[in-house]
């Protein structure tokens, strides 16, 4: 597994590879749902690079950015025996040098959901997803469900620029309870955990009375906000049925929606989501 | 000579292509400062290809786009008999799709002189020369000096995103008057355009004064000022002295400064630059 550490060092490596790249873009502290997006990789692809990247750009301050969760060693060991080829870990000042100023937004999808939670969230995203995407040029992206409005910026953001890559979205990887891996479930009590669990039973419920033919999106919206409200360690930042590739509210789900929700649990915030599809043979 | 009209037929073609690539981008209606930019580009490269079209968002209004002159058979047949090898021509449904979204913003550099004065023009630049160079991946650009914060715009967005493109800025060409070429110069009346060579000698007394020793700035831009309230018909809009890379304004010209003003002539804002360098042997 060969480490590079900047930009330099990718072209290097880029124009010399004969074979399908597939790309993993992560911010390190990796788990059992990175592992599934490598997996993914690994098996589509001649060759696989991951990145680890805390992108500073896309927090809301630096203190929030510094805060996130590190743990290089571990990550590594993990990509070592992943058999991942390339490993980017580029530091700040690569990214970002000095006089930096450019950046990439992608307008409507960027202005709801954790976009309007976290201001400048979705254009760090996009930035950097964009820079990834021209310095490796990779055949393909990987990206997580869990980061619904991530995958759905990312495919737009691919399709406006034309950036010829094709977008691989694997499915959110739980816990045996039910729980949406995350970075940020380390720093959950177990008190706290335990009442996290209702974040993704309330998107079941969702799923179940749509499947019985619940389609009114105020309805659906319902059933999740009374699961949530029955514990007094939630409270809820936005509840969420939108068009899957626009993310407008929709009134009515028709084709494909996204159901998506994020509640605060002590200090975190946790997002979680599902797919609401019409489906013919189940 | 191949006209290309989407972007798909523009991949074909680059996808398939051995040896060097210059791109030329241009909103068409070409005078012989396209030409010399393009006979820059075949000098330099085994492929040449130019690209006419009126971007829409760049303008400030659809009238505006609409108004802008087009001359597509005259533009052809000089492309033809400089040798290009494709011209791309894109209608606008094809760069900016139903549902489009997606922008390049240059944030420092976009705020100033043409930024400020015409909002969302340089978002408009930095985001149609991004998807051409994804699409086109040429190895070498090519902008003129008149568009000086283009030109500026353009090497902070390559740096920045990690675009391997050499960015080449050809010099201004003039009529033999000293008038700067632009589409927009149809449009001024004979007096008009009597008028609009003092902004060219404007700046000649500038670039005189500071090679006499004057660096301070607020003297240089009075100079200019005290030429051009000299004529009625001519209405300063700004004039500006500013770090080369940066576009900061400038107290004292140290390094590499671009000194640039623009002024409203009857209904048509005409702009022009010069750059200020130290030299040590002239």
């Amino acid at each position: 597994m060969q480490i590079l550490k900047s930009f330099n060092d990718v072209s290097l490596v880029v124009d010399n590879l004969s074979g399908t790249l597939g790309l993993v873009p992560t911010m390190g502290c990796l788990h059992a749902g990175h592992l599934s997006l490598i997996k993914q990789a690994r098996m589509q692809n001649d060759f696989v690079a991951v990145s680890i990247f805390v992108n500073p750009i896309q927090f809301e301050s630096e203190k929030d950015a510094h805060e996130y969760p590190r743990n290089f060693e571990s990550d590594i060991a993990m990509l070592e025996s992943e058999n991942v080829d390339f490993v980017f870990i580029p530091d700040i000042g690569e990214v970002f040098p000095y006089g930096y100023q450019t950046y990439v937004t992608v307008t409507e999808i960027s202005r709801v959901l954790e976009g309007s939670r976290r201001p400048g969230h979705m254009r760090g995203v996009a930035t950097i997803v964009t820079k990834l995407l021209i310095v490796f040029r990779p055949d393909s992206i990987y990206c997580g469900q869990k980061d619904g409005q991530q995958s759905i910026l990312i495919k737009r953001l691919v399709k406006d620029l034309r950036i010829p890559v094709d977008v691989q979205v694997c499915p959110t990887v739980r816990d045996s309870d039910g729980l949406a891996l995350s970075s940020r479930n380390i720093y959950l009590s177990a008190k706290e955990r335990k009442s996290s669990l209702l974040l993704y039973s309330s998107l079941c419920s969702v799923q179940d009375a749509f499947r019985d033919g619940i389609k009114n999106s105020h309805i659906l919206r319902n059933i999740i906000a009374n699961v949530l409200t029955n514990d007094s360690l939630l409270e809820t930042v936005y509840i969420s049925i939108a068009d899957f590739d626009t993310l407008e509210e929709l009134d009515q789900v028709c084709n494909k929606a996204l159901c998506s929700i994020a509640v605060k649990v002590g200090s975190v915030v946790l997002i979680d989501n599902i797919i609401l599809e019409e489906v013919l043979n189940e």
